[in-house]
């Protein structure tokens, strides 16, 4: 089980950050496994119902590559299908929910911590319960932005539509009084410039890719199954749904590198 | 077949508005089978090859229930697959792509006409071959406007992020000198202000909701498959892939009535 991969589950491309996270805090031995659901994407906007559907089948694609964990780097799976995700396998599944809701317990003085993400995301709660669990007293204000992701895709991130949008999502934050604001969705981070503007200077933006990556390695060190020896060079594997041209310029522009092993899949069983 | 419904697919809940064109050009009689492929909406970013196969899998889907016509009111795979969607029947297909064109090119005087539409339909240059085939003299002007969707889909229509969206994509039009501009998107009409006031009054916009309907009116006619008698009460179907729960409440929004048969269903043969 020390020898297999790592799955990295994503509704697209924006798991990459979490990937490049992962890369940065596993050792070099660690062989990942990526899946973007490009076909379909996005998840966001879709019911509950669908979400779990999809990511059972995207699950079980990796799963019958012999992972020895699971990754769910987008938000909104890891809100509305973790539950039913982990019932479904044996081997550790984490999300980046968790993660991120306890980052921004640790970062939060003032108690009062903002959450933005998808509207599948936010309909969920899955991050106000999160933080009740770590810190009962924090209150959380919550919105979905659901402009931020073809904000992003667009690369219109830094221009006066992106900043009319940022002010029209977040006016409301400033008068609540967080001093935390996480970024619930994997797009987001992409649009920190403008949405940090918006809530003003005093505010930490919490991003979970980094702190998803840690907890990734805890659980593989608790078990016994952090890969030892040398890098497997190249090894990485990226499966996607749709046309893989996009996701390779992207990628390997994201990465610093050509993506070597990219492949167009089909993943319904 | 007289008696045979009438498909109409679109990728999500944007083709109502070609739908709600149909209701009002053929006779009452006639039954409507609409289905929304809203577990995988955008077609508009996805590849070409993606895109045919998902509508392949729709018109099979409609198909089975016995249509006499097919109708695609998604531009996009109007554009990129209906070649593909009449190899794969026998019943007329129509799609919205060719009707849109020549409204455009019946409207257009100076003989400039821009086009605007989703990346995968500018892309495969579907208007301008249809242009030309009308108006070989005719210019098109044409750029993708990818956020038009997600913000007709949030609302905003008419405020200032839609407003600073509509003039950045459209700035160019004006110095071409185009008097036509085709709403190449379902969505698009919704945006028709901002739209309208980004590239100045002089300019005629053409939504191709219209002239489909009166182009399918015709097909039935020619081939004397034009539904004679009463009105079915409550007949038209309304299939799903997503939950219905939001095409229910902005369908009957939008068509001013309940919708009394609406299904969720899966379309993957």
């Amino acid at each position: 089980m020390r020898d297999a991969g790592i799955g990295v589950f994503d509704s697209g491309i924006g798991g990459l950050t979490v990937f490049k996270a992962l890369r940065a805090a596993l050792p070099p031995g660690e062989r990942l496994l990526y899946l973007g659901d490009t076909a379909r994407v996005p998840y966001g906007t879709k019911s509950a119902e669908t979400v779990v559907r999809y990511a059972l089948e995207g699950s079980r694609f990796l799963g019958r590559r012999g992972i020895k964990a699971l990754v769910i780097a987008c938000n909104t799976m890891s809100a509305v299908a973790l539950e039913e995700l982990r019932k479904d396998t044996e081997i550790p599944v984490v999300g980046v929910i968790g993660p991120g809701a306890e980052a921004a317990c640790r970062a939060t003085g003032r108690r009062v911590i903002g959450v933005i993400g998808t509207a599948a995301t936010i309909k969920s709660g899955a991050y106000t319960r999160a933080i009740a669990r770590h810190l009962p007293q924090a209150r959380v204000v919550d919105r979905a932005c659901p402009l931020f992701v073809p904000l992003a895709e667009e690369g219109w991130v830094d221009n006066e539509v992106a900043r009319a949008t940022a002010a029209l999502y977040l006016q409301d934050f400033k008068s609540e009084g967080i001093d935390t604001l996480v970024l619930g969705c994997t797009h987001y981070p992409l649009l920190e410039g403008v949405i940090g503007e918006a809530v003003g200077p005093g505010v930490v933006l919490v991003d979970s890719a980094r702190a998803t990556a840690s907890v990734v390695r805890a659980r593989l060190l608790e078990r016994g199954l952090l890969a030892e020896g040398p890098a497997p060079a190249g090894e990485d594997h990226f499966f996607v749904t749709d046309s893989s041209d996009r996701f390779r310029e992207v990628g390997s522009r994201f990465l610093g590198g050509p993506l070597l092993r990219l492949e167009q899949v089909d993943i319904q069983d």
